[in-house]
């Protein structure tokens, strides 16, 4: 071993312990006849100290290391005589008799601080420096520890962890799969699992009772901001369970990851309805972190000449406490905000309801202030309030002023990162109606199971059925999904026959697990979380980025690696596989 | 939820409880008036009962079900008349009340019994059936177990799980690499790891200290009975430690999975010298479980004109005790054992040492009694044992010996599953020298560190490097191995000159990691374990197929989902890739 303690331990306590420590040169200080060296380790910062004229030759060796060079010491433990209150082991110094270099290092491209002067291509190319800083490396320490903890607390109630197989087969369906070709089974290929949903389902069959796994699962999508090619899933699957078990197992994995990680103890989690949260948030994963909720204005604007509203399906707006004061500037700003084409509202209605208890719109040509004054009330509004007002299609308006009102929370610091809001949206539609193709798409997946009450509806009105499927929401991210599982196999049939699978593709695509149900089925569901996006909810990240040690960028590459990369011919050869000729 | 109990915790302390059980028709025997049912679930089997008088309808309902069909029930607890020691809940058994069937199951292809009537591609076929037999399943809670215990010694210790990519690029050396199309990038490829090396390194360099990681690996090999295309490795490094900190950590970990999970304490792991095993036992992975080492006999044999061991490089025997009794037919079995293409033997020789003391041999023609006493005593035989002898070129005739060796372990009963001999296998070879291509090779990887002391004959003597390598050895199966890196990068040029990279080469495979070198790489080493062969051997199994859930066959095929398959030509034009016309 190199060292007998690390940088983070040493204490008033320990003084005068000669000890060794190893490694990184994070900060050198001359001052006077002395060198101070900031030795840094994963686990802390200690202060290395040399005096010239104690030890002139140890000395002129700590002048010459230079920064991220990796040394070891020995010396004596000493109370320093400025002590630092920022680091724990700021009331001591080392005081150094012996210095050995480890390895040098060039100057690294960019400063190895919290606050960094790498820009984030260079810090992805040198990923492995930026790791170095304690805001990255924390953000894995805390990953590591929401790992564990679910493990944990999961085999505290007899889940296995099972895993399940990185190749698999294709399957067309959804999102698209990466391919592996087969060189054993030329012409063939495995696929990469965008889910274990198959083989969990498999598991439950297998009696299993209750499995879990924390695996990369992969989606050859084009990337967002906060997708990657390979992200990481905590997958759970019960058996002889309802949805309410499976809501309150997970509800308690949440609150024990909450306290035992942040100290934090999250109340009962709320529960809405998809139906609710679109009505009122205009999203299936509202930030309730404020209320601030939609209110339909439509019956109180008709006939009163203004063709906007009179013309719009749907007219509801959101009241903004205390914004009355907004200047026009303020307003001008929401107006292009909503305008953006990633929004696309046409305009933004504004209802001030002055201090004085005036009311002044932007559309007084058309309604008196009686008019205003029942809109505000139905708002919930009082003087001081501003009222924001979109109009148009149902479905579009409501996301729209889902944008807005998110946009409203953060100005007006509604939406602390500190601030944690869990919520359950449940009863989800079944299904989804693709209005071009004119036919039903699963909304969670082909096996989520309807509300028995609703399975009549499957043939009356198939777009009206509600599934027994719920997500996690945190702070308006969707952590979490699942749903309750069909196990029976007639009405896994008739769900295919809903969704427009012949029997013949129904039973080349998900056959096995059609055979399987055969063999006795026990009723089961599941969850699975995205751990990147829960580990970036708990860090107050923006991106899942920074919690994945080695992330790709937006195109799908890894810039330290320089991976994709070509591939020797002599390697496609033994594949029998040929790249396409590029058309010119 | 559908239960309030499992089928494995009711006991007689239970008895007047009403429970709601759910589970699996395991057995139905019909005795008189009753009718008997097993119910089995993952946690046990527990005894339904069904009396014909008391409740004819419900016991009419019970004979109408079948194996496997999937039932709830609720009912009383009561103290059964006829006990059943062999199982926890064999005390007790249900009168039930009322019975619900969950779903019915077709009759299943074998029998779901720990000896089963189903052959190995059938339950492959079906392996959700297979996995619902106890033997299965306990395997895969075992291994369960085994990672959970694993995560939780190395958290203790400071270590940090951290997730590499799967989605990496190709590295030419070693064996094959699976490689992903990129659909993004189109003409460029990912590749699926062979191990996280490379990022371990890079975590190091990071400063992340004690990395660990079970992970999905993948070889693209031509598959032998012990190997799947994806396997699991626990993979582990640290920083700052020398070749005797990891052994101590590992040792570590692993007496504690012994002890944890099977309540045995394991001494401390002896340590062999590879020089050594390669020595006595002609292996790497010598079986100590038994002694039966190697002795030496060419000087005693030369001169008595016996052309087969005068023209041999090597002579050498093993003692086995108490065999002089063996009858011509063993020693034929013997010899036609040694002559096995596999093994690929000339011929073997043995000495009886004769209880009345009398030695008698196959080679009497050539050698006097005398003679055969002399071998004998330089083999430690004592009157009753059988010395058997191999000759030939050196490495080859030790192989043989080995296997001839673990051949005599076994039909002597001395490989006892449930005796467990770990051994730490040290100072390997740097290098292996391929004669035909005549160059050398990493024995290990090219990142492994020669001995100090042996650098300087990097130079002169290559072959001779020993390297800070080891191997942990568990009753002859190599279940981990790793080694103490090269930090420094001009150690790290060397030994890529002596594997004969040119500069450009190790540049365009390595480049990464050596420029991660040139900022500060402390010293570091690390280990990785065969998830799959380790729960094996706890497991006893010889093959590592039945510890995995959902393995592949010898043609890196998965039955089940019959994987690989083909895919659509238009996911192929995605790719940018073609299928290679077949040559006729």
């Amino acid at each position: 071993m190199y060292r007998n303690s690390t940088c983070g331990e040493l204490k008033l306590a320990d003084e005068n312990k000669i000890v060794t420590l190893a490694g990184w040169v994070s900060k050198i200080r001359k001052m006077g006849g002395m060198t101070f060296i900031d030795l840094r380790d994963r686990y802390g910062i200690t202060q290395l100290s040399f005096n010239q004229e104690v030890n002139p030759e140890l000395c002129e060796q700590a002048n010459k290391l230079g920064r991220e060079w990796v040394i070891m010491v020995t010396g004596t433990v000493k109370e320093r005589s400025s002590k630092n209150s920022n680091i724990p082991t700021g009331d001591i110094e080392i005081i150094v008799a012996e210095l050995t270099v480890l390895n040098a290092s060039q100057t690294p491209p960019f400063t190895i601080e919290t606050e960094t002067d790498g820009g984030d291509e260079l810090r992805m190319k040198y990923r492995y420096l930026d790791l170095r800083r304690n805001v990255v490396r924390q953000n894995l320490e805390l990953r590591h520890r929401m790992a564990f903890e679910t493990r944990r607390y999961l085999d505290d109630r007899a889940f296995l962890e099972v895993e399940t197989p990185v190749l698999i087969g294709s399957t067309p369906e959804g999102a698209r799969d990466f391919i592996v070709p087969s060189r054993m089974n030329q012409g063939e290929f495995y696929a990469l699992p965008q889910s274990p949903q198959l083989f969990k389902q498999l598991l439950m069959v297998s009696g299993f009772d209750r499995y879990f796994q924390i695996v990369k699962c992969f989606r050859d999508e084009d990337l967002r901001a906060d997708r990657q090619p390979e992200f990481t899933q905590i997958d759970c699957e019960m058996s002889f369970v309802e949805q309410e078990d499976v809501l309150t197992t997970f509800e308690g994995l949440t609150k024990h990851l909450f306290k035992t990680i942040k100290g934090l103890e999250i109340p009962d989690f709320p529960r809405m309805s998809y139906a609710d949260a679109m009505k009122q948030y205009g999203s299936d994963k509202p930030d309730i972190r404020f209320e601030m909720k939609f209110v339909e204005l439509k019956d109180l604007t008709v006939g009163r000449d203004f063709v906007v509203f009179d013309s719009a399906e749907y007219v509801a707006g959101i009241c903004a406490e205390g914004c009355a004061v907004y200047t026009r500037k303020q307003l001008d700003e929401l107006t292009e905000f909503v305008k953006r084409p990633q929004i696309g509202a046409k305009g933004l209605i504004y209802v001030r309801y002055n201090e004085d208890g005036t009311l002044k719109s932007s559309v007084d040509k058309f309604y008196s202030e009686e008019d205003l004054k029942l809109w505000a009330e139905r708002c919930n509004a009082k003087p001081g309030d501003l009222i924001l007002i979109l109009a148009g299609e149902t479905e579009k308006t409501q996301k729209q002023l889902c944008e807005l009102r998110l946009e409203m929370g953060t100005r007006l610091g509604l939406r602390d990162k500190n601030n944690y809001k869990c919520l359950w949206v449940i009863d989800f539609p079944l299904l989804e109606k693709d209005e071009e193709l004119n036919r039903f798409f699963a909304k969670h997946h082909p096996f989520t199971s309807p509300k028995p009450e609703d399975i009549p509806l499957l043939d009356s009105d198939p777009g009206a059925v509600r599934a027994n499927a719920y997500d996690l929401v945190i702070n308006g991210v969707e952590i979490g999904g699942g749903s309750i599982r069909i196990h029976n196999s007639d009405l896994q049939k008739k769900m295919f026959e809903v969704l427009g699978f012949t029997p013949e593709r129904a039973q080349e695509q998900f056959g096995f697990l059609m055979n399987a149900f055969k063999y006795g089925a026990p009723p089961h569901g599941g969850i699975a979380f995205g751990l990147d996006r829960f580990v970036s909810i708990f860090a107050g990240l923006d991106s899942i980025r920074d919690c994945i040690a080695f992330p790709k960028n937006n195109a799908g590459r890894d810039m330290m690696i320089d991976a994709p990369s070509r591939v020797e011919q002599e390697q496609l050869d033994e594949l029998g596989i040929m790249l396409k000729p590029v058309k010119e």
